[in-house]
């Protein structure tokens, strides 16, 4: 799936963050991987992991859309997977999971790894999981490649703050478990784990994560959809040992839910917080969205990395980025091979 | 679709049968529509259409599937759109099903017809419909064109004889309300009725129809496959009217259920008391189905028809006609342009 003679990119993320990034960096990847959480237990993906023990389809599925094919073909068949049900059983379903469900199940059986009970929580072989999301990937003429982030379903769970305190000026912390629980949760996070804590990892993503000239990861909600990839140690090392740019898109805005009362600076340190030995060498903030420039900046460079503020939110003030200016200022700064004083 | 410089043709049926006919006119046909019926109200097909009020898509399914591309693609697809659920909400559903149905809705609501509850009866704008199904046709490759004998779901409803009589000698006669009723029905259907009577037919079917150089009916449920194509006013006048040649293929053998009692004869003579100016060129019956060969040869004469009897059954015993065999059959026949006496 190379298209052109750009760089070879690995974006990490899930949900409408990695789809951002995608549609940012399709336009200049010489080959593009998307390495995807595999962790949500809500709406149509819980219910097809729960009923069925897969992987949840739908990060998966958003990304496969994002990097369709940029013809009628490409983009009717991205509407096709990203349509939802309305009414009787099928309500909510997105018809992507269903179609990328019954792929895993086809080509699994074909390799004598059927779908295995929810309660065994392993996923047996892999390659069926890789080879449907390819299946996809050619329907879509996709200007990618989606990979999971690890190959069994994973759980999220986040210790939280009580927003308020208590009488006596404590705040509780309590336990909440599941990617869709943390992302909404009324609270800050303060602390994240995964279950399985040492899940296999997917070698195509190792792979592509070793053969990488940039690494991308964010925007997206931190705790649920950012650092989780931190948290498969296969994963993290891969990340730590690539000879690839290390780049992390800040979000537009603060998140309702678990990072609400997050500042920029925030962000940045829970990350390092969670691989210590991550050498980061690109930080892009928009110009909108850094209250203390001074301050991001030196978080930034103790992680090693330089920070880029510029205009990369959509003008019309949808609080998304704008994929022509987020790619741009990747272009200009990890386009030139290492990172230079920029602003 | 024109692959060939072989005969437009255009099939009528349902289900397996539909596809045993479609697996042998694919290999010669220049142009090959196949139609297909609307009335299924069991399984996947019928819980879709009572929650969502669209067409019962499973005999379309089928038939997209049949004429699926003769490469890794094609085939792939159509084992995906053939592959079933099992365990949870989408047990026994066939993805295809609801891949169809997630283009219709895609599809409809673009052209501002979004789908009507099932009480309507009436499916609105038929674009969506005829395009979402040949989405389909382009995403498998097919070799040929699926579409719906008629634009509105269809219920078909029947009297049936009891397989035994009564003391005094008289059968009960009762009503059967359904198309997998009528399928599996326990007793001989003496009559058989659509509702709506008078549905919208497809303008696509119906121009095929005309332009067609063979017409194909056959094999296949009798009763809730082959006739409900002559009860939809328009089709059968279509029909009547085609300058095509018209042949029936005859099964192979009497189908439990609705026709368990049938001799070959019968199943001509209940088509043409449906379709008594329907002329017939051709009818074709398995050397080994036959009982009695002057009987069938005079009740297909009086239709207008040559009767050819010759081996189009597979030989591995399965009660499935032999995709080449047919197809040989129809070339050797039809293919004349004229149908001659031939045994």
């Amino acid at each position: 799936m190379d298209t052109l003679a750009g760089p070879k990119v690995v974006a990490l993320g899930g949900g409408h963050g990695l789809a951002a990034s995608l549609a940012a960096l399709r336009r200049m990847a010489g080959r593009l991987t998307a390495v995807v959480t595999v962790a949500d237990d809500g709406g149509s993906s819980g219910r097809l992991r729960r009923e069925l023990g897969v992987l949840p389809p739908g990060d998966l599925r958003m990304a496969l859309a994002a990097l369709c094919g940029d013809d009628d073909w490409g983009r009717t068949w991205a509407r096709v997977l990203q349509h939802r049900f309305s009414g009787g059983e099928l309500h909510n379903h997105a018809a992507g999971n269903l179609l990328i469900v019954a792929l895993w199940d086809l080509l699994g059986g074909q390799y004598g790894t059927a779908r295995r009970p929810p309660e065994d929580g392993l996923a047996g072989s892999s390659g069926h999981l890789i080879e449907g999301l390819d299946w996809v990937a050619r329907l879509l003429g996709a200007q990618g490649r989606v990979l999971p982030m690890a190959l069994v379903p994973m759980n999220i769970e986040a210790l939280v703050g009580s927003s308020r305190r208590s009488a006596n000026g404590y705040r509780d912390i309590r336990t909440v478990s599941g990617q869709h629980a943390v992302a909404t949760v009324d609270g800050d996070v303060v602390a994240v784990g995964l279950t399985p804590p040492d899940p296999p990892a997917c070698p195509e993503t190792l792979a592509a994560i070793a053969e990488a000239e940039w690494v991308v990861m964010g925007p997206g909600s931190w705790f649920s959809s950012v650092i989780p990839h931190l948290l498969v140690p296969e994963l993290r090392e891969a990340l730590v040992t690539t000879p690839a740019l290390r780049a992390i898109t800040l979000n537009l805005t603060p998140e309702g839910g678990e990072t609400s009362n997050f500042t920029p600076e925030m962000h940045l340190e829970v990350l390092g917080a969670y691989a210590p030995d991550l050498r980061i060498d690109l930080v892009v903030a928009d110009r909108g969205s850094v209250p203390d420039e001074p301050l991001l900046r030196r978080v930034a460079a103790e992680m090693g990395a330089e920070l880029v503020i510029a205009d990369v939110a959509a003008p019309d003030g949808s609080s998304r980025h704008d994929p022509e200016l987020l790619g741009g200022t990747f272009v200009q700064t990890l386009g030139r091979g290492r990172i230079e004083p920029w602003r």
